[in-house]
């Protein structure tokens, strides 16, 4: 069956691509800022072609288009591009190109290849140069060719700015320009270019809701030793922001004229820009006058460091956001096999509990809620057309968080429904032995995740089992749910950075196991890393945990949880019982009081 | 106290140094192939500062002199360098400036650094051009400035090469010329320049003894697809070795010729040059008229996974160097308090145990035996002239191993000869924990030693403890006990490579605890990694172990040992028992059974 909506599409492409000079039009799956969620405006290639994934690349042709998607998706892409004439090209799988490679092989010498350079990062447009130097292809990156023909495009998102109040900062907007501008001196700059929205709102204690579940506002900032100029949608601005921002004497320029700005910074003025968080457009436009300084903006570890003020209204958060998910898990197995649950009801009653929480703002990512077979899918997503109906056997895991004035939660439990199997057992019995040695990590300032992420990993290595993700990423304070630098994973590939655990950086601790077709198991807490002793053998460390919720303990195995492990987990229980018991009702606190008995 | 002999050769070099016009003089420590020990002949640090460690650069100026070391030595350099006017400076403490950082902080423009250009390494030379780029410094390579100084300096060693027996290697030399000719047309190399002595030793099946306990000859290869030109001090070539290279091809040429050889080369071959292994000197020669590739010699990675032959060995002779390490420590601890034992003689019957193996050929490296604080000292050697008496107290630190016809050992005890206190106790009980955690390690494949060192670690960092240094390291066959690329470290500085660790791979556990003043703890197996179960989540490794002596047990708190390490203790006692109560005479033996009996 043809797919006539999506065929028309592609035709008034290849229109305006012929009439444009342009041989082959790439669509990645991008914003302006290389957000993890790209806006309904941003989804052109979603438009373009029909496949809804959240990661694919379109390349169009006159005679043929093809879709590049990752595994999570190949299914769903190859039902999604029927009838389009789309041809899916299966990323990582055995003789399937790369872009790169399928551009270098096919394009002739001197064609024309076509992207919106805002939608393509510095990195990847520095690649393609290089990849396809031998062609002389020409780089159109200037246009955005589909908006022509995507009539009914929705509007760029542009959500009132928030400025946060004060004292829940820890420092003020002129404080943190010090910082950034001292960094810029050390690294023989004259300016600061920021594409990075979270990094943005950090730096100027604002915050938006212009990309789904994360409240940053479509913005732009350069900076100086002298001046700060801060590109916003006007009409986003209020008035509020205005005399926030101009106290600190911080221009405000309106957003689409960024490009405009930066034709006109005096030439040679040394920038720093970070070729990782910036686009394509802005990097041409920049180093064609200026001296570019390819360095990470030095704001992402700032910001990563989270200072004492924050701490404290963090923990706090935490504990309230906890209580919401004990209440959550006493609802689900109270009521479990009496009402009809589904894993979308599950999620909804949850993301209700949390609503009703004081300053909360949004979610922090959509509840994952995922019934027996479907946990073991890292990124499923139950809809009201798909879903299962929860049972009185197995386990439903549930990873969620929420945006509050105070902080950004994320946390993963994996709840017994009823009846498990002891293989279950002996699997959840490893991830939590994982998460607890994690947690009790004792180490040397100047450790990475990597040193550090075999204490999650170990006990399931032990039963041959790996889970192919990171352990841990670093957490925003009201901001993104993933954040960088900090992170624990084992293995690191071409541009990740390995950054130095520091005293305030948070970080997730989610070991897990996934078996396809069967269960999926993961248990997360967020810590952040305190100082300890500090003697001739250096700077000793730890991790603080900030989430208090219950690890089941119906699928624990004493037998297969080491003393220590046991000493751990009952540590931890007697922790949730103290902080969590106040935010409960005498019924769940009769409850947690149960299940947080002391096991092994 | 003025050290009167130091000062005068001082003041000698800094007569030179006027004379040849050179404003500091930097002297590492090192042979012209950047071996670990230097023979007498290269001992100009030692010579000229009177520090006897075998790490430091001495830099010198007309108006002071500094010594660079690390921290294994603080304590050493300390007491030797008094009187001499030489400034320690404690490498990676805080504040204090590497060599590069202090030259460029005080080095005035267009001063002029001198150092033997053949016994500094090309990374290093490199690097120094660059900090000091700004300064206009006159680099003067080209001389050995104390080689005038010192009258009475001793020859260059010239030992006799002998060719291994071919069933023991696994491979001929022609197998491994073909393994490395391959590695070089991968990267697209025409000659591949060769000067680190151990690979060379390796690919050729020879050995010399040109370098003290590490059974190399002075050498250089040369190799392209169709020749190999080994560079040897003729004098020490036998008939044997000339006709066992010949057959495979290899040219011999004098070892001093080698300079001349390279300035001949064609101009423009394409070589494979590594250089972190090759002298500032060779690369500049080299640099000035062909093209270098800068790539890890593919013969360190090649003899740093042991064949299966060579473990066959490996596993006979680390049970006869065990068990000659278990005679000893049951002849200690019946004699001590019996018979004057000093650190010294304690290590001379050790020696002489393992001097009555079959298939002895040297030392792996000089013995050490530490008794009390003089273990705290990593690299404390006893000597004649000052050593201490042994007493029926305290511990006694002996790390020592052999060169075999069919192995390379390195073996660490600490062994309780008495009375000790109860933090003695704890420190050897979270050390042997530390040991024990990582010899039980079960991992991916893709795991460096940086993933894995924590294990070892952990337990010290408790207690807030740390060693400082490297957990493990490779281990030659039949050739230096030092070799990498393989090693387990929590923390990589510059250049270090951080490798994969593969199966086959030996690698020494040698976790340790140091207290100043008081005493030091090591306990040392070899492991070798092999692969484990391989399934849809990777290829799962884990570790042999290859040593067998037992673990003090009355230095073993159970209390604060884990039941996993207790019963990770048991059972290597159970198997020391097994494999080394066959060479042991009857009273051995029955001593044996006693001490491996099970604990906690």
């Amino acid at each position: 069956m043809e797919n006539q909506i999506i065929q028309t599409r592609l035709k008034s492409m290849r229109e305006q691509m012929r009439l444009a000079g342009i041989d082959y039009y790439m669509v990645p799956t991008a914003d302006f800022h290389n957000s993890e969620y790209v806006n309904a405006y941003f989804k052109v290639r979603e438009y373009l072609c029909g496949f809804t994934g959240s990661n694919g690349t379109l390349v169009i042709e006159q005679d043929r288009a093809g879709l590049w998607t990752d595994g999570r998706y190949f299914i769903q892409a190859e039902k999604e591009l029927q009838g389009t004439g789309v041809t899916l090209f299966r990323m990582l799988d055995e003789g399937v190109p790369t872009i790169e490679e399928y551009l270098e092989r096919n394009m002739k010498e001197g064609e024309v290849l076509g992207f919106d350079g805002r939608v393509v990062d510095a990195r990847r447009g520095i690649g393609l140069e290089k990849k396809l130097a031998g062609k002389k292809t020409v780089f159109s990156y200037g246009r955005d060719v589909a908006d022509i023909v995507w009539e009914d495009r929705p509007p760029l998102p542009c959500g009132a700015i928030r400025v946060l109040p004060e004292k829940i900062n820890g420092k003020n907007a002129g404080e943190k320009l010090q910082m950034v501008r001292s960094s810029m001196k050390e690294r023989g700059t004259d300016a600061f270019f920021l594409s990075k929205l979270d990094d943005i709102m950090w730096l100027f204690n604002i915050r938006g809701c212009d990309v789904e579940c994360n409240p940053v506002a479509l913005s732009y900032a350069y900076i100086t030793q002298t001046d700060a100029t801060l590109f916003l949608q006007t009409e986003a601005v209020t008035p509020e922001a205005e005399q926030y921002l101009a106290q600190y004497g911080v221009a405000v320029k309106e957003y689409g004229k960024v490009m405009e700005f930066l034709q006109c910074v005096p030439e040679k003025t040394k920038i720093l820009l970070e070729l990782a968080n910036c686009s394509y457009a802005i990097y041409k436009t920049l180093a064609e006058r200026t001296e570019l300084v390819d360095a990470p903006n030095p704001t992402e570890h700032l910001k990563a460091v989270k200072n004492e003020v924050e701490l404290s209204y963090m923990r706090e958060v935490y504990e309230k956001d906890s209580a919401a998910v004990c209440k959550f898990i006493y609802w689900l197995k109270k009521n479990i096999g009496q009402t009809e649950i589904t894993e979308v009801s599950a999620a909804a009653y949850l993301d209700h509990l949390r609503s009703e929480i004081d300053g909360f703002l949004d979610l922090s990512f959509p509840t994952i809620s995922g019934y027996a077979e479907n946990a073991a899918m890292m990124h499923y997503e139950a809809t009201e057309e798909c879903h299962k109906v929860l049972e009185p056997k197995g386990m439903l895991l549930v990873d969620s968080g929420g945006q509050y004035l105070g902080g950004t939660t994320d946390v993963t439990r994996t709840i017994v429904l009823g009846e498990i199997t002891d293989e279950m057992k002996r699997h959840f019995t490893a991830v939590a032995s994982g998460m607890l040695q994690l947690s009790a990590a004792h180490f040397l300032y100047g450790c990475t995740g990597r040193n550090l992420d075999i204490l999650a990993r170990q006990p399931l290595w032990d039963l041959n089992i790996d889970y192919k993700c990171g352990t841990g990423h670093g957490v925003g304070y009201i901001l993104n749910v993933h954040e960088g630098p900090q992170n624990i994973r084992w293995r690191f590939t071409d541009g990740m950075e390995e950054a130095v655990i520091e005293p305030g950086m948070d970080v997730t601790n989610e070991p897990g196991v996934y078996i396809e077709g069967s269960h999926g198991i993961r248990t997360e807490n967020v810590m952040v890393a305190v100082n300890g002793e500090k003697n001739g053998d250096g700077q000793f460390m730890h991790f603080e945990t900030l989430t208090f919720v219950p690890i089941d303990r119906e699928a624990i195995d004493p037998a297969c949880m080491s003393r220590e492990n046991l000493e751990r987990l009952n540590a931890y229980h007697r922790q949730v019982r103290e902080k969590i018991t106040p935010y409960l009702n005498e019924e769940e606190a009769a409850w947690l009081y149960e299940v947080t008995e002391p096991i092994g």
